[in-house]
């Protein structure tokens, strides 16, 4: 991953993307929630009719709807963080450190089960 | 944003806490695809009785559960990469270049209209 | 609404559909889950950019489009209940019942507040 | 299902409800599409990590649970149809009449595939 695609990268030119549209006045953090909420959908409905099995062995082609589908959510995501002024890979060590502590391995080793149930 | 809290250090990161759960059983795109999409929904949970100027001006105690909740949508998104080989950086790279074609600057200046209706 | 129009009787109808198409199979209430989660999607997509006032105050091509998700929205909320020998009805009315002792009159009046934090 | 239980019965008493809290500030359609989207990713949440096997045999707990996240969904959807003066079922009806044009018998029997690629 060289400098020119970093994350922070990203987030820049979809910045200035947005100021050449002058689109900054519809990105409140309200809307770009709304915005990944609605693209997630549309990743889910690659996958709602396939079985686990199918969606662990895409066909070429849906494999590449579903790389644009996990784009559109990122750029969504980066695009609120700006919004929001937060670091999303601070926030997400972060969280990773938290969900440690909330799903101990002992516990929670081979269960899907919510911490609050654990 | 060091080398320590890069995007691809938490993607492996997150990798090693899964393996450690014996969680990898549960990780098919399938269902990683409906835990963002469940994620992408408490996010947007925070905001729904919000006006949008609101959403522009969190009081503290909500930004930092935003946080939390946008961390979680980004550890979904990169467990999910991880499980398909995408690499999400270069997928938002190409998605913002398809996207400047798709809603060309004289067409789409302050206007909020989707690309097939422009 | 005559009875052809009432809901248990789109309910059959979408039954029929189904089995008609040989759908059944992919019918499960996790896959059900998720279409209804996508339709969800799509509903939001129309919102996004509007104002809170612009939404109470669709075009009516907009409104015609809002409409036929909610009819999708609603057509796989009735198949998850068929699947899983739910009443949408009895259900809603006890949940109503169980909101009117989680947000008391005078405790909730004129607040958006979640009940875990009135 | 008896006159009580109706529909449009519970939204009435949704109406009345919303009214006596003074929430009807809050209920544009933007925001109850957000929350019906919010209750949809909740519903989603309790499926992510199941079989479809499993998700067609839940535990009572879960079935339970369930049922009240569906009932969410629906209390939602018939408030954001009360807002814009739709009726579901009518609407549901016209939607499962466009669908049987859209996926005629024998192109779609026994395929999950969307419409425009059939």
């Amino acid at each position: 991953m060289d400098r020119t695609d970093s994350l922070d990268n990203i987030r820049r030119r979809l910045a200035a993307f947005v100021a050449e549209r002058d689109w900054d006045q519809f990105h409140n953090p309200k809307n770009l929630a709304m915005a990944l909420a609605s693209e997630a959908g549309e990743l889910v409905e690659h996958f709602q009719w396939l079985t686990p099995e199918q969606s662990a062995d895409l066909p070429a082609e849906t494999r590449e709807e579903v790389r644009l589908e996990i784009a559109d959510v990122l750029l969504f995501l980066l695009r609120l963080c700006d919004k929001l002024d937060i670091d999303p890979v601070a926030a997400a060590a972060q969280k990773l450190e938290l969900n440690a502590s909330k799903y101990p391995v002992e516990k929670s080793r081979g269960r899907a089960t919510k911490y609050d149930k654990l």
